[in-house]
């Protein structure tokens, strides 16, 4: 355990007896010390008797700073806030950085985000107000409002000066956006090259006029790919015609980034939502079930569609032997390609030309190494059951579906994609299903029609 | 397409027509005034003869900053540098971000990279030569030693004057990290603060003295996740003793969070990596072939199983329309608390307690699910074949199928992770393969044993 650790839970230690024995000195001393996200981790452990004298220990400036870094799980922003006093409760949603505010009230219902926004100060409630209208998952869903904005005309000093006073409540000072009187962005300059440079210097002498922005519209995926291959701290957030909105800053796109990981991850696992573990049996298995009884159904219809060749399997039951072989082996493939062009497609390679090309290498793939485990398989099954028909049927069939398979796993998320639905759904159950039939039906239809020579 | 895409295209072009007409002063007013993502996505898509001139157009420090953007694939670095005049390489290498020069070097022989700190400046090769020792993915090899210390004893007027200085040269100015004669972290300050603090405000009054650090044997994905957590945009890297040796910025960790994210990703979908896919369908299938022969072999052993009950089959073939339904459900719940568990653990969640409280909740969700898909396909198996026993035999053996497999898919990762074997390896394939044959063996097992019942 890092020393740091150690520290922290020492300190929680002291914060619980400072709890208990409702000792605001000691608590104030010990937990305004910690960093927001350890307050966050400590808070969330507490029981309700306890959360309620936290609140009576904090101003809500203090509270926002924890608030900031809770993540909502199991409706805790819903359960925390309701415990609040109202008055208290909008008081910290105004002093917490809008964009945060936003998220928290996403989560709520829409008569409760009124009756906060009006005991709100107005400034503060306008702000979120403008906020809350964008779309989930756009650029204008995580952007903040407040940042700082100078003139072209500007000297350095006069925009030293804006920066020392905006910097307390500014969301990042390390990169200020240059408007014109349309208030359209006209460049940037980071605090660096301001640092640097003369005082008197004009602001239009030394802004880099090239300024990378995202449409408010824009998917934050998009936005985490434009922020990661150009390696900003924070990105100009604008409308239509170009004026200045907002701006997205790198720890926003930190979570982006590793939230989009996680979704993709679990949607090829089939699980809907891999972070949240910290539940019961029960609940975990609610989240899963869907899944596994829509599986239950496929696997069904798969067992069905074998059900057909019962009259095969009782002429020659060694052929049984052989399915999971064969449809594991489609189902690896298939999700193998499959995650290739999920990523694709979630990386932004989406114009037409390199999808069909990709399909076309996606086929080259499946032909190349169905070839090779084909003939391995018909090679081990002849050595092992000493029948070259039914090593070259099984190897035949390995071939055929691999192909198949590839093609399919690359082919369905591209379609899917096109229909505006997320490629990431498809994942291992559905390709894996489908994969299944198609080998099966190879399989069976092969051995069916040569039946003469496997008697 | 964005208006800043078309603007990059239009000037790739006039770029294209400045090489051919060996035109430097055309190429490098519009080169230098790009981003150097761009100026390297247009560098790798060039012919060797185009870089040739590129070469000669562009100055060390120039080519510095395009090959900093520039990610290893199929050896790009050790194609480029071959082409390069070795002291041109040298040079360019020496002007390069010392963490990022680390990178490249790494992907060339010792031999090579022998050769080239040979010829680089002293204290350049100095600089890299202490960062090569670092293991790969360790906070040592993704740290930089570009970073700018102050003492507690100066004043904020002088540190400005040092971080003027330094600003050119350092990775990051936005945190100062204050050391004391030891060169031991005594504390951090942030840019933020210097510049809305008073002149001759001593830094020892302002500086925060709890460092969150990172020790330089810790895993770069550790490191990632307290730079999430924390929000922080740099963190120093300390030795043993606690001198300060270097630091992280967050544009590298949005790298590493992304990489070990597409990591776990591939990983599970079997794919060696699925991120570099812009190669033809022999180097696709050269990447996945590995892991299907692996998956054949296992297939096979499997199949063999399935052999040894051959005798039961031949006389109910029915029981072979069920088989990739048992394996199929088998697999998919095993990979759904394999996710789970991969997840956890790279999240760090890694103590005994929490590890041993997993298995228990995953014991209870198999038991959960399993039932409730057991009573669901007694009764689906019971209608369509009219068998009340062949349905109750089906549905027994996914209640013990999923209550095995989502134990094992929970620990076998956990097993890894102790035995210091990524778990993300265990994957598909291998968690899949293993409640296969459990699944098959249930089921057969029950019923060779009730086989009376069946005939």
């Amino acid at each position: 355990m890092s020393e740091e650790r150690e520290q922290v839970e020492l300190e929680e230690g002291s914060l619980l007896t400072a709890l208990t024995q409702k000792n605001m000195d000691d608590f104030r001393s010990v937990f305004l010390e910690q960093h927001p996200y350890d307050q966050a981790s400590f808070f969330i452990k507490l029981d309700p008797e306890d959360r309620q004298t936290v609140y009576h220990f904090l101003s809500p400036e203090e509270m926002a700073a924890v608030f900031e870094n809770i993540e909502d799980e199991d409706g805790l922003y819903q359960t925390f806030l309701s415990e609040m006093d109202p008055t208290f409760a909008a008081q910290m949603l105004a002093q917490m950085y809008a964009d945060d505010a936003v998220d928290v009230l996403n989560e709520l219902d829409k008569d409760q985000v009124a009756s906060y926004l009006t005991i709100m100060d107005d400034e503060a409630a306008e702000e979120i107000r403008e906020l809350l209208h964008y779309e989930e998952y756009t650029a204008g869903s995580i952007m903040t409002t407040e940042y700082i904005s100078i003139h072209a005309h500007q000297t350095v000093h006069s925009a030293m000066q804006i920066l020392k006073k905006e910097a307390p409540n500014a969301e990042t000072i390390y990169y200020v956006f240059v408007v014109d009187e349309d208030e359209k962005v006209a460049g940037v300059i980071s605090l660096r090259d301001l640092i640097i440079s003369e005082p008197d210097t004009m602001i239009s002498d030394i802004m880099n006029e090239r300024v990378y922005s995202v449409s408010v519209a824009e998917d934050q995926e998009e936005v985490a790919r434009k922020m990661k291959d150009y390696n900003f701290l924070a990105l100009p957030v604008v409308d239509f015609q170009g004026h200045l909105l907002g701006i997205i800053t790198v720890d926003d796109i930190v979570d982006v980034i590793d939230e989009e990981a996680s979704d993709d991850y679990s949607k090829l696992a089939a699980v809907s939502d891999v972070d949240s573990t910290d539940r019961g049996p029960f609940s975990a298995a609610k989240k899963r079930l869907p899944w596994l009884i829509i599986l239950l159904f496929l696997g069904m219809f798969t067992a069905s569609l074998i059900g057909r060749f019962e009259a095969t399997l009782e002429k020659v039951a060694i052929l049984a032997v052989f399915i999971p072989l064969i449809a594991g082996m489609a189902g690896n493939t298939g999700t193998q390609a499959l995650a290739v062009a999920v990523r694709r497609i979630s990386l932004g390679d989406t114009e037409d030309q390199t999808l069909s090309k990709m399909i076309v290498r996606e086929a080259g793939t499946g032909l190349i190494t169905g070839a090779i485990c084909g003939v391995v398989v018909t090679v081990v099954v002849f050595v092992w059951q000493g029948d070259l028909f039914l090593g070259a049927l099984v190897g035949i069939s390995i071939l055929a579906t691999l192909t198949v398979a590839t093609i399919s796993g690359a082919f369905i998320p591209l379609i899917m994609h096109k229909l505006k639905v997320d490629p990431a759904v498809a994942s291992g159950p559905f390709i894996t299903t489908i994969n299944d039939i198609i080998s099966i039906l190879i399989y069976f239809g092969m051995a069916t029609l040569f039946m003469q020579y496997l008697i």
